[in-house]
Protein backbone atom coordinates (compact mmCIF):
# COMPACT_ATOMS: atom_id res chain seq x y z
CA UNK A 1 0.00 0.00 0.00
CA UNK A 2 1.81 3.38 -1.03
CA UNK A 3 1.46 6.04 1.82
CA UNK A 4 -1.07 7.87 0.41
CA UNK A 5 -3.76 4.87 0.85
CA UNK A 6 -1.94 4.27 4.05
CA UNK A 7 -3.02 7.72 5.42
CA UNK A 8 -6.55 7.38 3.84
CA UNK A 9 -7.21 3.68 6.10
CA UNK A 10 -5.56 5.13 9.17
CA UNK A 11 -7.89 7.82 9.02
CA UNK A 12 -10.70 5.60 8.52
CA UNK A 13 -9.89 3.62 11.46
CA UNK A 14 -9.40 6.83 13.52
CA UNK A 15 -12.62 8.47 13.03
CA UNK A 16 -13.93 5.64 13.15
CA UNK A 17 -12.78 4.79 16.46
CA UNK A 18 -12.25 8.24 18.01
CA UNK A 19 -13.97 10.43 15.98
CA UNK A 20 -13.02 13.65 14.08
CA UNK A 21 -12.11 15.62 17.17
CA UNK A 22 -10.27 12.82 18.80
CA UNK A 23 -8.07 12.53 15.30
CA UNK A 24 -5.22 14.44 15.53
CA UNK A 25 -3.08 14.87 12.57
CA UNK A 26 -0.45 13.01 15.01
CA UNK A 27 -2.12 10.07 15.74
CA UNK A 28 -2.44 10.24 11.64
CA UNK A 29 0.81 10.04 11.30
CA UNK A 30 1.34 7.56 14.60
CA UNK A 31 -0.82 5.12 12.74
CA UNK A 32 -0.06 5.39 8.98
CA UNK A 33 3.69 5.14 9.74
CA UNK A 34 4.18 8.72 7.77
CA UNK A 35 5.72 11.51 8.68
CA UNK A 36 4.36 15.55 8.80
CA UNK A 37 6.13 16.15 5.64
CA UNK A 38 4.50 13.09 3.89
CA UNK A 39 0.92 13.91 5.27
CA UNK A 40 1.09 17.40 4.17
CA UNK A 41 2.46 16.16 0.43
CA UNK A 42 -1.03 14.41 -0.02
CA UNK A 43 -3.58 16.17 1.74
CA UNK A 44 -3.52 19.97 2.85
CA UNK A 45 -4.35 18.82 6.33
CA UNK A 46 -6.94 17.26 8.41
CA UNK A 47 -9.98 18.18 6.31
CA UNK A 48 -8.62 17.42 3.13
CA UNK A 49 -7.52 13.84 4.99
CA UNK A 50 -10.76 13.16 6.46
CA UNK A 51 -12.87 14.18 3.06
CA UNK A 52 -10.70 11.26 1.08
CA UNK A 53 -11.52 8.81 4.38
CA UNK A 54 -15.02 9.79 4.53
CA UNK A 55 -15.68 9.13 0.63
CA UNK A 56 -13.67 6.14 1.33
CA UNK A 57 -16.22 4.85 3.51
CA UNK A 58 -18.92 6.03 2.25
CA UNK A 59 -18.11 4.24 -1.08
CA UNK A 60 -17.60 0.87 0.89
CA UNK A 61 -20.85 1.01 2.62
CA UNK A 62 -23.01 1.60 -0.69
CA UNK A 63 -20.99 -0.74 -2.48
CA UNK A 64 -21.92 -3.58 -0.05
CA UNK A 65 -25.36 -2.50 0.18
CA UNK A 66 -25.90 -2.70 -3.76
CA UNK A 67 -24.48 -6.15 -3.95
CA UNK A 68 -27.41 -7.52 -1.46
CA UNK A 69 -29.80 -5.20 -2.86
CA UNK A 70 -29.24 -6.07 -6.12
CA UNK A 71 -28.12 -9.53 -5.47
CA UNK A 72 -30.04 -12.87 -5.58
CA UNK A 73 -33.45 -14.41 -4.23
CA UNK A 74 -36.84 -12.74 -4.50
CA UNK A 75 -36.95 -8.27 -3.32
CA UNK A 76 -38.14 -9.93 0.08
CA UNK A 77 -35.43 -12.45 0.19
CA UNK A 78 -32.68 -9.42 -0.69
CA UNK A 79 -33.78 -7.20 1.94
CA UNK A 80 -33.62 -9.85 5.01
CA UNK A 81 -30.30 -11.05 3.40
CA UNK A 82 -29.37 -7.34 4.10
CA UNK A 83 -30.36 -6.36 7.10
CA UNK A 84 -29.29 -9.92 8.78
CA UNK A 85 -25.60 -9.44 6.85
CA UNK A 86 -23.36 -9.72 9.63
CA UNK A 87 -21.96 -6.63 11.26
CA UNK A 88 -19.65 -5.90 14.17
CA UNK A 89 -22.60 -4.50 16.47
CA UNK A 90 -19.64 -2.99 19.08
CA UNK A 91 -17.96 -1.32 16.27
CA UNK A 92 -21.37 0.55 14.86
CA UNK A 93 -21.54 2.25 11.37
CA UNK A 94 -18.70 4.36 10.40
CA UNK A 95 -20.60 6.12 8.01
CA UNK A 96 -23.48 7.22 10.57
CA UNK A 97 -20.96 7.77 13.28
CA UNK A 98 -20.15 10.94 11.89
CA UNK A 99 -23.71 12.26 12.23
CA UNK A 100 -22.62 12.43 15.84
CA UNK A 101 -18.97 14.31 15.01
CA UNK A 102 -20.27 18.14 15.69
CA UNK A 103 -17.19 19.39 13.40
CA UNK A 104 -18.17 16.90 10.50
CA UNK A 105 -21.63 18.09 10.72
CA UNK A 106 -21.14 21.54 10.29
CA UNK A 107 -18.74 21.38 7.25
CA UNK A 108 -20.71 21.01 4.25
CA UNK A 109 -17.94 19.31 2.29
CA UNK A 110 -17.51 16.45 4.77
CA UNK A 111 -21.46 15.85 5.83
CA UNK A 112 -22.08 15.52 1.70
CA UNK A 113 -20.85 12.18 1.63
CA UNK A 114 -22.49 11.25 4.72
CA UNK A 115 -25.85 12.96 3.81
CA UNK A 116 -25.58 11.53 -0.15
CA UNK A 117 -25.02 7.77 0.83
CA UNK A 118 -28.08 7.74 3.61
CA UNK A 119 -30.52 9.31 1.16
CA UNK A 120 -29.19 6.79 -1.60
CA UNK A 121 -29.65 3.73 0.94
CA UNK A 122 -33.01 4.97 2.09
CA UNK A 123 -34.51 4.98 -1.54
CA UNK A 124 -32.56 2.02 -2.63
CA UNK A 125 -34.43 -0.14 -0.04
CA UNK A 126 -37.69 1.35 -0.73
CA UNK A 127 -37.41 0.17 -4.24
CA UNK A 128 -36.39 -2.79 -3.47
CA UNK A 129 -39.59 -3.01 -0.61
CA UNK A 130 -41.92 -1.95 -3.68
CA UNK A 131 -40.76 -4.54 -5.41
CA UNK A 132 -41.55 -6.70 -2.78
CA UNK A 133 -45.24 -5.06 -2.44
CA UNK A 134 -45.61 -5.27 -6.21
CA UNK A 135 -44.50 -8.83 -5.95
CA UNK A 136 -47.14 -9.62 -3.31
CA UNK A 137 -44.61 -10.99 -0.49
CA UNK A 138 -45.18 -7.73 1.62
CA UNK A 139 -48.38 -6.13 2.43
CA UNK A 140 -49.68 -3.11 -0.10
CA UNK A 141 -50.59 -1.10 2.78
CA UNK A 142 -47.47 0.91 4.48
CA UNK A 143 -45.14 3.22 2.30
CA UNK A 144 -41.90 1.65 1.35
CA UNK A 145 -40.35 5.16 1.74
CA UNK A 146 -41.21 5.39 4.95
CA UNK A 147 -40.50 1.91 5.98
CA UNK A 148 -37.17 1.81 4.69
CA UNK A 149 -36.37 4.79 6.51
CA UNK A 150 -37.45 2.59 9.49
CA UNK A 151 -35.88 0.03 8.36
CA UNK A 152 -32.26 1.60 7.97
CA UNK A 153 -32.91 3.46 11.54
CA UNK A 154 -33.29 0.10 13.18
CA UNK A 155 -29.73 -0.52 11.80
CA UNK A 156 -28.51 2.83 12.86
CA UNK A 157 -30.19 2.75 16.28
CA UNK A 158 -29.32 -0.99 17.26
CA UNK A 159 -25.65 0.05 17.04
CA UNK A 160 -26.65 2.73 19.34
CA UNK A 161 -28.19 -0.15 21.70
CA UNK A 162 -25.90 -2.80 21.09
CA UNK A 163 -23.31 -0.42 22.25
CA UNK A 164 -25.19 0.88 25.30
CA UNK A 165 -25.19 -2.75 26.53
CA UNK A 166 -21.78 -3.85 25.10
CA UNK A 167 -23.34 -6.64 23.60
CA UNK A 168 -24.00 -7.44 20.06
CA UNK A 169 -27.02 -9.62 20.59
CA UNK A 170 -29.34 -6.41 21.36
CA UNK A 171 -28.26 -5.54 17.67
CA UNK A 172 -29.56 -9.12 16.35
CA UNK A 173 -32.87 -8.56 18.37
CA UNK A 174 -33.33 -5.07 16.97
CA UNK A 175 -33.08 -6.82 13.46
CA UNK A 176 -35.72 -9.44 14.71
CA UNK A 177 -37.85 -6.95 15.99
CA UNK A 178 -38.12 -4.93 12.80
CA UNK A 179 -38.34 -8.32 10.70
CA UNK A 180 -41.13 -9.55 13.12
CA UNK A 181 -43.34 -6.73 12.35
CA UNK A 182 -42.17 -6.45 8.52
CA UNK A 183 -43.02 -10.09 7.74
CA UNK A 184 -44.71 -11.65 10.44
CA UNK A 185 -44.56 -14.71 9.47
CA UNK A 186 -40.70 -14.68 8.72
CA UNK A 187 -38.53 -17.84 9.92
CA UNK A 188 -36.47 -16.60 13.11
CA UNK A 189 -32.91 -16.69 12.72
CA UNK A 190 -30.96 -19.84 12.82
CA UNK A 191 -28.63 -19.62 16.14
CA UNK B 1 -29.01 28.34 40.16
CA UNK B 2 -25.95 27.38 42.65
CA UNK B 3 -22.90 26.74 41.18
CA UNK B 4 -22.81 22.69 41.35
CA UNK B 5 -26.01 23.22 39.30
CA UNK B 6 -24.55 25.10 36.71
CA UNK B 7 -21.56 23.09 36.34
CA UNK B 8 -23.60 20.13 35.66
CA UNK B 9 -25.96 21.86 33.24
CA UNK B 10 -23.28 23.03 31.52
CA UNK B 11 -21.52 19.88 30.97
CA UNK B 12 -24.89 18.28 30.08
CA UNK B 13 -24.90 20.64 27.23
CA UNK B 14 -21.14 20.30 26.37
CA UNK B 15 -21.18 16.36 26.39
CA UNK B 16 -24.77 16.47 24.55
CA UNK B 17 -22.72 18.94 21.63
CA UNK B 18 -19.38 18.06 21.55
CA UNK B 19 -19.26 14.92 23.41
CA UNK B 20 -16.82 13.57 26.28
CA UNK B 21 -13.54 14.03 24.05
CA UNK B 22 -14.40 17.37 22.59
CA UNK B 23 -15.60 18.99 26.50
CA UNK B 24 -12.42 20.13 28.26
CA UNK B 25 -12.55 21.66 31.60
CA UNK B 26 -11.85 24.96 30.34
CA UNK B 27 -15.14 24.89 28.15
CA UNK B 28 -16.81 24.07 31.38
CA UNK B 29 -15.89 26.98 33.16
CA UNK B 30 -16.66 29.17 30.67
CA UNK B 31 -19.75 27.88 29.67
CA UNK B 32 -20.98 27.49 33.46
CA UNK B 33 -19.11 30.82 34.49
CA UNK B 34 -17.14 28.84 37.40
CA UNK B 35 -13.45 29.23 38.20
CA UNK B 36 -10.94 26.15 38.35
CA UNK B 37 -10.81 26.34 42.00
CA UNK B 38 -14.77 26.16 42.37
CA UNK B 39 -15.06 23.44 39.71
CA UNK B 40 -12.62 21.13 41.84
CA UNK B 41 -14.48 22.70 44.68
CA UNK B 42 -17.68 20.36 44.12
CA UNK B 43 -15.68 17.61 41.51
CA UNK B 44 -12.92 15.95 41.89
CA UNK B 45 -12.52 16.45 38.24
CA UNK B 46 -14.05 16.04 35.07
CA UNK B 47 -14.77 11.97 34.96
CA UNK B 48 -16.87 12.90 38.32
CA UNK B 49 -18.33 15.89 36.96
CA UNK B 50 -19.30 14.13 33.90
CA UNK B 51 -20.94 11.55 36.30
CA UNK B 52 -23.54 13.72 37.28
CA UNK B 53 -24.31 15.72 33.90
CA UNK B 54 -24.75 11.84 32.26
CA UNK B 55 -26.83 10.62 35.55
CA UNK B 56 -29.02 13.52 35.12
CA UNK B 57 -29.47 12.99 31.58
CA UNK B 58 -29.96 9.47 32.29
CA UNK B 59 -32.50 10.05 34.79
CA UNK B 60 -34.60 12.67 32.47
CA UNK B 61 -35.00 10.50 29.92
CA UNK B 62 -36.40 7.88 31.84
CA UNK B 63 -39.17 10.17 33.70
CA UNK B 64 -40.15 11.41 30.57
CA UNK B 65 -40.32 7.87 29.20
CA UNK B 66 -41.83 6.58 32.20
CA UNK B 67 -44.97 9.40 32.26
CA UNK B 68 -45.99 8.64 28.46
CA UNK B 69 -45.34 5.31 29.42
CA UNK B 70 -47.75 4.67 32.40
CA UNK B 71 -49.87 7.76 31.08
CA UNK B 72 -53.73 7.87 30.12
CA UNK B 73 -55.10 5.66 27.29
CA UNK B 74 -54.95 2.39 25.97
CA UNK B 75 -51.27 0.29 26.04
CA UNK B 76 -51.22 1.02 22.14
CA UNK B 77 -52.32 4.58 22.59
CA UNK B 78 -49.37 5.29 25.34
CA UNK B 79 -46.80 3.66 22.94
CA UNK B 80 -47.56 5.95 20.15
CA UNK B 81 -48.03 8.97 22.28
CA UNK B 82 -44.25 7.99 23.23
CA UNK B 83 -43.40 7.75 19.82
CA UNK B 84 -44.81 10.42 18.52
CA UNK B 85 -43.49 13.23 21.26
CA UNK B 86 -41.99 15.90 19.45
CA UNK B 87 -38.40 15.97 19.87
CA UNK B 88 -35.60 17.48 18.97
CA UNK B 89 -34.42 15.73 16.38
CA UNK B 90 -31.53 17.44 15.15
CA UNK B 91 -29.78 17.85 18.24
CA UNK B 92 -30.51 13.76 18.82
CA UNK B 93 -30.41 12.27 21.77
CA UNK B 94 -28.32 12.84 24.83
CA UNK B 95 -27.71 9.46 26.24
CA UNK B 96 -27.67 7.70 22.81
CA UNK B 97 -25.08 9.81 21.83
CA UNK B 98 -22.64 9.02 24.36
CA UNK B 99 -22.72 5.62 22.82
CA UNK B 100 -20.37 6.52 20.37
CA UNK B 101 -17.73 8.64 22.88
CA UNK B 102 -15.05 5.96 23.21
CA UNK B 103 -14.11 7.76 26.60
CA UNK B 104 -17.31 7.20 27.95
CA UNK B 105 -17.63 3.87 26.44
CA UNK B 106 -14.35 2.57 28.31
CA UNK B 107 -15.63 3.69 31.48
CA UNK B 108 -17.49 1.67 33.34
CA UNK B 109 -18.72 4.07 36.24
CA UNK B 110 -20.06 6.94 32.68
CA UNK B 111 -21.62 3.90 30.83
CA UNK B 112 -23.35 2.29 33.55
CA UNK B 113 -26.00 5.07 33.24
CA UNK B 114 -26.17 4.74 29.48
CA UNK B 115 -26.69 0.57 29.85
CA UNK B 116 -28.98 1.10 32.71
CA UNK B 117 -31.27 4.01 31.00
CA UNK B 118 -31.69 2.06 27.64
CA UNK B 119 -32.09 -1.45 29.18
CA UNK B 120 -34.87 -0.21 31.94
CA UNK B 121 -36.59 1.59 28.55
CA UNK B 122 -36.63 -1.42 26.42
CA UNK B 123 -38.01 -3.60 29.18
CA UNK B 124 -40.64 -0.93 30.09
CA UNK B 125 -41.66 -0.86 26.70
CA UNK B 126 -42.14 -4.64 26.09
CA UNK B 127 -43.93 -4.46 29.00
CA UNK B 128 -46.34 -1.97 27.54
CA UNK B 129 -46.54 -4.02 24.24
CA UNK B 130 -47.07 -7.02 25.89
CA UNK B 131 -50.44 -5.19 28.03
CA UNK B 132 -51.23 -4.16 24.17
CA UNK B 133 -51.21 -8.00 22.97
CA UNK B 134 -52.93 -8.85 26.01
CA UNK B 135 -55.65 -6.65 25.28
CA UNK B 136 -56.36 -7.83 21.12
CA UNK B 137 -54.37 -4.03 20.29
CA UNK B 138 -51.76 -5.88 18.57
CA UNK B 139 -51.04 -9.09 17.02
CA UNK B 140 -49.89 -11.63 19.70
CA UNK B 141 -47.37 -13.00 16.72
CA UNK B 142 -44.42 -10.67 17.33
CA UNK B 143 -42.24 -10.89 20.17
CA UNK B 144 -43.00 -7.62 22.38
CA UNK B 145 -39.22 -7.77 23.53
CA UNK B 146 -37.51 -7.52 20.17
CA UNK B 147 -40.27 -5.35 18.98
CA UNK B 148 -39.54 -2.82 21.99
CA UNK B 149 -36.08 -3.12 20.89
CA UNK B 150 -36.82 -2.65 17.52
CA UNK B 151 -38.66 0.55 18.19
CA UNK B 152 -36.26 2.12 20.28
CA UNK B 153 -33.62 1.76 18.00
CA UNK B 154 -35.68 3.43 15.31
CA UNK B 155 -35.46 6.41 17.40
CA UNK B 156 -31.99 6.22 18.04
CA UNK B 157 -31.19 5.87 14.53
CA UNK B 158 -34.16 7.88 13.17
CA UNK B 159 -31.69 10.88 15.02
CA UNK B 160 -28.62 9.76 13.31
CA UNK B 161 -30.74 9.78 9.80
CA UNK B 162 -32.34 13.13 10.54
CA UNK B 163 -28.61 14.77 11.22
CA UNK B 164 -27.07 12.82 8.14
CA UNK B 165 -29.77 14.69 6.15
CA UNK B 166 -30.04 17.94 8.17
CA UNK B 167 -33.69 17.66 8.05
CA UNK B 168 -35.85 16.69 11.08
CA UNK B 169 -38.71 15.40 8.71
CA UNK B 170 -36.45 11.90 8.19
CA UNK B 171 -36.78 11.30 11.88
CA UNK B 172 -40.79 11.72 11.32
CA UNK B 173 -40.99 9.86 8.59
CA UNK B 174 -38.88 6.67 10.21
CA UNK B 175 -41.12 6.46 13.13
CA UNK B 176 -44.07 7.02 10.56
CA UNK B 177 -42.65 3.69 9.33
CA UNK B 178 -41.83 2.23 12.57
CA UNK B 179 -46.20 2.70 13.28
CA UNK B 180 -47.12 1.69 9.55
CA UNK B 181 -45.63 -1.88 10.37
CA UNK B 182 -46.48 -2.00 13.81
CA UNK B 183 -50.53 -0.86 13.47
CA UNK B 184 -51.08 -0.88 9.98
CA UNK B 185 -54.37 0.80 10.22
CA UNK B 186 -52.85 3.55 12.07
CA UNK B 187 -54.26 7.12 11.48
CA UNK B 188 -51.44 9.07 9.52
CA UNK B 189 -49.69 11.76 11.58
CA UNK B 190 -51.42 15.36 11.68
CA UNK B 191 -49.71 17.98 10.08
Amino acid sequence: MDMRERLIESTRELLWERGYVGTSPRAIQERSGAGQGSMYHHFRGKPDLALAAITRSAEDLRARAEAELSGGGTPLERVVTYLRRERDALRGCPVGRLTQDPDVMADPALRRPVEETFSWLRGRLAGVLAQAQAGGELAAAPDPAATATALVAVLQGGYVLARAAADAEVYAQAIDGALGLLVPAAPPRSR
